[in-house]
């Protein structure tokens, strides 16, 4: 199911010794990092990096983030981090998937909710969502 | 609402300014960070470490973690996170919260589902629930 | 020797399972991070504050930083960060000694060098060393 | 004179940006980390794996780093970290820079000293300076 979906990015990452624990993988905390470096490599790809939202007076904010973990990554383990984005109302959620290189392994899945503020109000996002023109999933 | 919970555990912390990314707040992940610390040591206060956990051959594994962030925790902000455990099945879910202590605001709700494997198999978690008995809310 | 030395400041940090790695001791970098906090938490007990700093146009910066590792911490481990600061020509070097408090085994010496800039400009840093007037080993 | 050197291995790494702190800079601290995993990657390229270091019994220890900062990197930031080994003694110390990918610009300066243990004993690191043999700059 995981895998038919139509992802509108994808990062390679490797993992880092230091980004496990003394269980020896990779602590759930930095599950949260990796998420969040594809989803700026993701809006940097799509010309929408954090300096033009500034610019724009546009501010994103997580609102809430989910994540369920499925196989654990260990030290020096490769693995791909998917995404897509949708609109739902005011809010914009990213869909987040990270498989494991060597055996296609889906290892976790992440939902983050996020909004827009312009000076720390809530905003619809109508000018994020032109920026992103192409890259939000239907 | 949050407020008349009946919290099994609290500790206070103080933010550490590396833990703030170039927004000038909190990172995302180090609320994660924060969470874990705290159930840690709440274990630890219940008679209940991992290393006792991992003598009667049973480890917690984290299998869902749900965060909503409402305000941000900046460079030197003391917050109390406090949290309560109930058991859902074959889970030890753990409801945790963080507030500010300048003020009493609400800075985000964490929800962590966790559970007990037993060489690499799940368990019902009956040993852990007798060791922790007392400290899960019905 | 250093037993013998005459601390200006001193704190407390209790070591966070998140903190060690794979070979369950805390990870090598996560030492530079308390000896950071410590000289943040050191500052504004001397009513320096980064803020107050930043009002009188001072940024300081680390220029070199020595860390020898002695014996290693553990998850749950209690230790004391000890430091004193002194100033040699435009450089403000912290010397911070780890201390882990169930033995009182010295854990890790770090020798930090700062120097202050202003407008991106190494400065002298007269106005700093006013501001620690008493916090200054001779 | 840095630039004339030969090193044995270079890796490039992009900065992420939640490894950057509240002054929009990468935090000190980070910088240990990305030698470490500079150092990490060596040793696999060169056939010397934790794993297999731990087969022959060999436990490799940091005892001192030093660090020169010297320009900051930012989020997004491109670097490369270049490294040769030394066997000094007992010591296996690596030298380790990194630059900036924008201009060249040096960034900072390692030097880190590694010990070998075994059952937590000093060793000479003859068996470790064989496995290297061919990676170790004379």
């Amino acid at each position: 199911m995981v895998a038919t979906m139509n992802y509108s990015f994808e990062i390679e990452i490797k993992v880092r010794d230091y980004e496990c624990d003394a269980q020896g993988i990779v602590n759930n905390a930095n599950y949260q990092h990796y998420f969040e470096h594809a989803r700026h490599e993701f809006l940097e790809a799509a010309g929408c990096s954090f300096g033009k939202m500034r610019q724009a007076g546009i501010e994103p904010v997580v609102a809430r983030i989910e994540i369920n973990y499925k196989n654990s990554l260990r030290g020096g383990d490769l693995f791909v981090c998917k995404l897509y984005l949708k609109r739902e109302g005011i809010k914009f959620v990213f869909y987040q998937d990270i498989f494991r290189v060597s055996d296609g392994a889906l290892c976790a899945t992440g939902k983050v909710t996020t909004v827009c503020t312009q000076n720390g109000k809530l905003i619809k996002g109508d000018e994020l969502a032109d920026m992103l023109n192409g890259y939000i999933t239907e």
